[in-house]
């Protein structure tokens, strides 16, 4: 069977800030930037799942695309949309939410509703018009 | 001479929430929705500022962009990038940060910047894919 | 109390052709070129709404994008998202679906979900990544 | 030499609906949902197609961008835009037009127009703006 | 009639750069900042022309985008796309390639080739990324 | 320690032409078509850059974008932007200025900015709307 790669994108709007437990401001500051910013800031993120896996003979499809966005809108969607990253999402407690941190942590929610012969093989993370994150897993060396 | 509009555009990224002073939680989550969120959202914001004049037959140009590119980052970009909205910003201060209400707080910043024969005509400020707002000014009725 | 403007985009998927009732394949050929196509073609309609209103002193909003949304949701993307648009909906029965034509219709379907001070001032449906039309409505001369 | 990619991007509109040949409806209408609309629905298609090769020295270029526009028109645009995909497309009889099994026929249409050292790498298959296919050719594992 | 408005967009690309004849170096630096830089840069200039006129009853169209598309070709495309706005374009002989100059020159160009119920109503020249001009005629005071 | 991408995003203008040393014109007009047009045209450039490394445990970042993007600004953007790219830019004398062999001159431009466990590893340079280079460096064969 041939294989191929389906993509589904999404948009959520999230506040956060950037800081090191245990750092002083200053080491903060001279490692984030205007992102150590005190009372938060936010992002419009747009978020690109990538899933491998055969053609289903029958269909014609690697997964409907509908699946896909459900699986985004209930692990990703809900628990961040309109959200603050530090305060707000269980499953991002304790976690600097860099945009590198946060498709780590995306891989791990996401990862799991897949199984074989289909697998998420890449995340994008757009942050900002310019700046984005791409992220292929734990596994990836 | 012949009349023109000139554009510019930048991004600024924000943190913010929607409440209004003295409104119980059940009036401002049924005005605001997820926007009334209690550790803030954010949004990149995209500000669109359009000039008219004339265009100077000495140079070919109402205005160069660089020196309105310059007025947007002084007056819009600095005070409210990597900012929030409802904590940070002197100019918004007491102002429920909706974009409406941005983009009559950003008109009463820039329009003192501009003199005939070059006039502010239209902001238009873009808080996500599918939302924005367009505002013409106060004597726009 | 100021005046501003709020828009909201959705996307569509539909399909149809263009033929004008009672002419000869040639006339509608020389009409319509390859928009004549037998069997249907296709498009994702961008569909951009525009309402003028005052701002709310209280609540800061001309409308909330969410009651729009809703609107825009339940008028056009159910009926004509991933439909025929010579077959499949009841309001654009007998109408040769061009994107002036759909403007037309559109703003009959959406306008009187309006009321004073909120009115439908613009419509702007994008059929191709180069074409689109812009609509102000009847009364507009 | 070194080797780099080259990327061109057309934009076709075509017609379409998916059923499987001797399913019932309530099997087809679970399989893809609205995309079983029975008068068709439509997108327009953006097809990214990516070749690699070496940088000729002489001209410093992999291939002229325009010798792979002129491919791309004759071999997809000519005989999709303003199509239905299950009616008026030859290379497409028989086949259920998902975007994964587009992707294999736009494949097998290509490939024989490049030879060594210019081979296809890569398509990409955008059908609405959240949703896409990429495809890596049928030897990729 | 409704009246609507229909636009098309094209891309074209072209060197050039800002001098006031007789004008001294510093002057001209002053006046166009890098814009002044003496081997020419360049841009990929994206051109949207806004039609206004009465939907044809017969069609459901102010007027085929094809028609529209072939004039912007011909008047605008043809002459300069990947040409030198100082050097090659006739029409644009003795005039400062500012995106308000070629503005008024295309509108010279183009407006002829409508007549009434349809007429020219606006260009939109993006320069880049985030720069436009909009000129709505010589008779827009 | 987990592996990411980032990838930061320019604009720059510039002018250029394409022809081969020594060749007649006929040579040229035949391998460059337009692009040999003799008095230069130009592009916006979007160059995109992309880094893979480790994520640094203290911080949650490959690397700060910010000093991503000062890197790009020194070494690209300052010589290249509003700039003739056969005329005035050091490092590509003697090279055509094709978007393939820009890549080549770019990617030895900044890889000795990088160190590992940071290095470059993509770098995709769009020249128009529809045509892009992509080029992954010497070492990729």
């Amino acid at each position: 069977m041939p294989i191929a790669r389906i993509q589904h994108e999404i948009e959520f709007c999230a506040a956060f800030r950037l800081a090191m437990p245990g750092a002083t401001e200053e080491e903060n500051r001279s490692a984030f930037g205007v992102c150590f910013s005190p009372h938060y800031h936010g992002h419009n993120y747009q978020l690109k799942v990538t899933l491998e896996g055969e053609i289903d003979p029958q269909t014609g499809m690697v997964m409907d695309y509908a699946v896909l966005a459900e699986i985004m809108q209930r692990r990703i969607f809900q628990p961040l949309d309109h959200k603050n990253l530090n305060e707000d999402v269980p499953f991002l407690e304790g976690i600097i939410p860099t945009s590198e941190n946060l498709c780590v942590a995306f891989w791990s929610e996401l990862a799991p509703e897949f199984s074989l012969p289909i697998r998420l093989v890449e995340l994008e993370l757009r942050e900002s018009r310019d700046n984005a994150v791409v992220y292929h897993g734990p596994d990836h060396a």
